[in-house]
C-alpha cells in the first residue's frame, strides 16, 4: 500500500466485495518504503550487527510497518461505512517458530476472526508477522504478507485467496525479458510452485506452498485495476492457481520459463563416497539457517565424488567459510570451489510428465545457441539448468520460442 | 527521541549508568514527529470519525511509534556492547482499562523484566501503551510515556525514576513568561502535583500521581545534557520530586506559580439546591469521559444555587451540548453559560499550610494590578484563580515578584 489515497482505494475495493455478500479478511502489506525506512534506521545504528538478540529487535521494529497500515485500512473502511477491526499477528494469534526475520507459521487461531466475521465486520489481519511461544514478535521475512494471507485463508477455509500484486497475473515468462510472454488464465499449483521457486517472483514460494498444502485457491491479480470495475470481471481477472489437476484445462507441455540469478553454486570436490556425507555437509548448512536449492551428487569415481549445491547469492561467502571451517576438516574432502556468477533457467509444465523428449529439446535449443550447461536438475514437471549468468536472457528467449509459448494455447 | 543520532546518545547515556552498576529499565518516547505523522494519516482517511472502534484503531496505529523507537534503542544499546531487549506494552504486560486513546494502567507484571535485569540486560519497555483484558492495544494519551516510566519504576520498586525532558527541571514558573524564574532543587510531591495539574507541563499529571501513590522518587532532568558528563553530576542535576515531607529542606511558603489557558469554564445557573445535584451534573460529564478540573458551588439563595466547573477547552462545546441535551431537562435549572477565554493562575507551596494570609496576599496583588477574579478555588497547598485569559502573563509576573520567587531560597 502506498499513500493514504491507495489505502482509500483498497478500502473501497474491499467494501465492494463485502457489500456483494462476501465475508472479507484482508491482509495488507506495509506502506511502500516503510519497511526499508525502518530497517535503514536499524542499519544506521548497528551497521554490522548479527545475533539472535539483534534479529529479535529487527522484528519488533519491522512489525510496526504492517501494524500501522492495518490500522489505517480499518480506519479507511470505517470511513466507508463498514464495520472493521484490525489485529496484530499476536492478537489473532498467528503462532510461528522463533527464527527471527524468517519465521515460519505454525498455527493460526481462527476464533476471534470468525466471531468478527459473523458479526458482519471486515477483519484486517496484520501480515508478515506472528508471535512465538514466548510471546516474542517474529516476522516472516520479505514478501511474508502473501504467506500470511494464504495461511489465514487456509485457517478460515476461505473460498478464494486474492493476492493483489504489481503484476496482473502469472506469465509464461518475465515480459521484461521476452516481450511476447503471455498471461496464463490458470496455472496448476505444482507449476506455480516451480515457477515461484525458480524466481518468477510473482508470489513468495512459501505462500504457494501453503496454498498447496491446504488447497487454497489462489488468484493473483493487479492492485492497479480500478477499484470500481465490475465485480464479476474482477473475479475472473489475473491468474487462478488451481490445485485439482482435472481443473487444468489448458494442459500445455511447457507452461512457462522461470529464471533467476540470485543463486551461487558451490562444489565440494573429492568427497569420500560413504554414507552420511550429504547430511554431514547440508546439515551444517541448514543449522546455519542457509537455504539450499539445487543439490547434485554424481556417481563416484575411485571412491570419491563431487557434491554440488546452490544457495542464495547473499549466503555464498558465509557458506564457503562455513564449509572450510566446520565441514571440510571432518570430511576428508579435497577442496571447496564455487561460482556466484551463475543463473538458473527452468522449463516448467504439468504436461512434461506424459511427454518424452522435452528435456532433450531444451538441451538442443541451448546447444544451438552455443550455451554451455554447468549443472542439470530435473523434477517431474521441471527441468533446470545452471548457466553462466551472461547467457540468461538469451537462453530464456530461445526457450520461450522453441516451446511456442508466444502462441495462444490450443483449446 | 529525535534522529538516530539522538537514539545513539540515549544509548550511550544508558550504557554509562548500567556500566556504573545500575540495573536499568528504559521507557523511550516515539521519535519526534512520529505520533503526529501517524495520527495525521488517520485524519486524512477519516477526517471526522469518532467511535470506540475508530479509537481502537488509532491506538493500534499510534502504538507503533513507540514500539519502533524501543526496538531501535535496544539495537543502539547492542551496538554499544550492552545486552538489551525491548518489550511492547502487551509483552510485559502493562494492563490497562479499555478507554482507547486515554487508557489507565491497572497493573504491571514484573516477572519478565526482573528476569532480564538479573541476567544483566538493559530492558526497554515501550511506553505510552498497554493492553486491555481482551488483548486490545491501548494508549495512555499524550505524554503517556512518562506515566509508563513511573508505573514501571513503581512496579519494580526502582530507587529513582529519571525523566529526561526538554527542560532541565521544575521552575518557580515558566521562564518564557517570567525570565527571573528559578529552577527548584527539590519540590515536594504535593507541590509538583499541583503544578503539573495547573499546567506547568514539565510532567504529565498522571505520572506524578503514580509517583506519589507508589512513592517513586522522581527526577526531572534535561535530555540535552551531554551523555558523557560525570555520572554523579548528572545524578544531582534537574529537580528531585520528593514524597517524604521531612526531606523537604527548602520549605518556601510559595514554591511556584502555575498557569494555563487550556480550560474553559461552564456554569449552570439557578440549580434547585437539593441532594444529588452535583452527581447528576458531573456524573453525566464523567460518563462522557470528559475530565473536570475546578468545581465550585456557592451557597444557595432562594433554594437555588449556581454550579460551576472547568473542563479542557477542547471539551467545551461537547460539554455544553451534553448539558443542554441530557442534564438540563431533568434538572430544573435555568440556564447553561460558559466562557472558553479564561486562564487559571495558581500559587503552590507546602508552606502555605502553616502560614495564614497567603491567599489574601495573592488577591491584593491581583487587585493592585486591576485584574478581576472570576472564580477562586483553594486546597491546602494551593490557591487558584480563574481570570480573563488576557491577564495571564501580567498576573503570573506580578505574583512571582510578590512572593519573592526570583530570590534564591533562604537556607
Amino acid at each position: 500500500m502506498g499513500s493514504t489515497e491507495r489505502i482509500r482505494n483498497v478500502a473501497k475495493r474491499v467494501a465492494k466485495w463485502a457489500r456483494a455478500g462476501h465475508q472479507m479478511v484482508v491482509v495488507p502489506s506495509a506502506m511502500s518504503g516503510e519497511t526499508n525506512r525502518l530497517l535503514g534506521l536499524a542499519k544506521e545504528l548497528a551497521p554490522s550487527k548479527t545475533s539472535a538478540a539483534y534479529n529479535r529487535e529487527l522484528d519488533m521494529l519491522a512489525a510496526t510497518g504492517e501494524q500501522a497500515s492495518s490500522a489505517l485500512l480499518a480506519i479507511a473502511l470505517q470511513a466507508e461505512g463498514m464495520e472493521s477491526v484490525s489485529y496484530a499477528g499476536w492478537q489473532v494469534p498467528i503462532r510461528t517458530n522463533s527464527a527471527y526475520t524468517k519465521a515460519r507459521i505454525e498455527s493460526i487461531e481462527d476464533e476471534r476472526v470468525r466471531a468478527d466475521l459473523k458479526a458482519g465486520k471486515v477483519v484486517i489481519v496484520t501480515g508478515f508477522q506472528g508471535v512465538d511461544e514466548d510471546d516474542n514478535i517474529t516476522t516472516l521475512g520479505r514478501g511474508g504478507s502473501d504467506t500470511s494471507a494464504v495461511a489465514v485463508a487456509a485457517a478460515l477455509k476461505a473460498s478464494e485467496c486474492l493476492i493483489y500484486t504489481d503484476v496482473d497475473g502469472v506469465y509464461t515468462t518475465d515480459p521484461r525479458v521476452v516481450p511476447e510472454a503471455r498471461r496464463l488464465q490458470t496455472v496448476s499449483f505444482e507449476e506455480m510452485l516451480e515457477m515461484a521457486s525458480m524466481g518468477s517472483k510473482v508470489l513468495q514460494i512459501r505462500s504457494v506452498e501453503f496454498a498447496g498444502k491446504y488447497k487454497v485457491p489462489l488468484r493473483v491479480l493487479s492492485s492497479f485495476t480500478p477499484w470500481d470495475i465490475d465485480l464479476d470481471e474482477e473475479a475472473k481477472s489475473g491468474t487462478l492457481i488451481t490445485f485439482e489437476e482435472d481443473e487444468q484445462m489448458e494442459q500445455a507441455i511447457v507452461s512457462g520459463i522461470a529464471f533467476n540469478r540470485d543463486e551461487a553454486k558451490i562444489s565440494i570436490l573429492g568427497v569420500p563416497d560413504k554414507p552420511g556425507i550429504a547430511y554431514q555437509i547440508l546439515g551444517a548448512v541448514a543449522d546455519a539457517n542457509i537455504e539450499v536449492d539445487v543439490i547434485i551428487q554424481n556417481v563416484s569415481k575411485d571412491g570419491r565424488t563431487d557434491f554440488s549445491f546452490t544457495v542464495h547469492r547473499n549466503d555464498y561467502a558465509k557458506t564457503i567459510d562455513l564449509l572450510k571451517e566446520k565441514v571440510l576438516p571432518g570430511l576428508g574432502a579435497q577442496e571447496v570451489v564455487g561460482d556466484a556468477k551463475i543463473c538458473k533457467v527452468s522449463i516448467v509444465g504439468i504436461g512434461m510428465r506424459s511427454h518424452v523428449g522435452v528435456a532433450s529439446k531444451m538441451f538442443r535449443c541451448l546447444s544451438e545457441e552455443g550455451i554451455n550447461i554447468q549443472m542439470i536438475s530435473t523434477s517431474e514437471i521441471k527441468t533446470s539448468v545452471v548457466l553462466d549468468e551472461k547467457y540468461m536472457e538469451l537462453a530464456v528467449r530461445a526457450l520461450h520460442r522453441v516451446f511456442d509459448l508466444d502462441q495462444p494455447a490450443a483449446a
